[in-house]
């Protein structure tokens, strides 16, 4: 048993988000608690980061989710193979780009997480070294 | 409190393991629970996929962590712009790539995970529609 405390929540006025970050224009903001905010020091605009989430809007997980037809597919596909919330882990993963960082808030673009979505991590986007 | 279960583990024979998977070519075996097996069937070899893990041997996290001074750096950066295994929430990334799937097993290139780590999720690897 794996037990993980939220480091903070994201915030957007916008009442509907888009199915993905890959196609989402949505701001938001990601309010980290003041205790990190030293951790946040080289977050600067322009980058991407990578934010590891909580869906924790998400039924628990049960085996008729192992193969589950995505909104935008015609075709079952394996859990572990789409973006699905409904997984087993609800460990959502997206990449957005940060727009500006006021203590301990980065206001960000490309949000498909719902407001008031619990944040577990940041990381940086690292493309492999040999790409 | 966000509890996580493992849905499998790494197994690697490499005893040392690279810093990070940019800069691995060491093989290893994601072996999945078989309750989960469904949900790896449009796995397929010579995809990238993302590995979510558990930093399983990580000390619990304390505000010296905040910023380190990476390994291979030379210079204290904030802890939400590296990649190190001694975060708030303990959860690792890695891209690796298929080799072969055999039943419940992942045959992957790119561990940099320890034997024995435990793992969380597995994720297509997206990249940005746009881009």
């Amino acid at each position: 048993m794996i037990v993980m405390e939220p480091i903070g929540v994201v915030r957007t006025e916008a009442v509907k988000v888009p199915r993905h970050w890959t196609v989402s224009d949505v701001e938001g903001r990601l309010v980290i608690e003041e205790r990190y905010r030293e951790g946040l020091r080289d977050i600067k605009p322009g980058q991407k980061i990578v934010v590891l989430f909580h869906f924790d809007k998400s039924p628990t997980f049960s085996p008729d989710m192992l193969v589950q037809t995505p909104p935008h597919r015609r075709e079952e596909i394996g859990v572990f193979s789409i973006c699905s919330p409904r997984r087993p882990n609800p460990i959502g993963l997206s990449i957005v780009g940060v727009l500006n960082v006021d203590g301990s808030v980065i206001h960000v673009r490309g949000i498909d997480m719902l407001d008031g979505t619990p944040i577990l991590d940041i990381k940086p986007h690292v493309l492999k070294a040999t790409d």
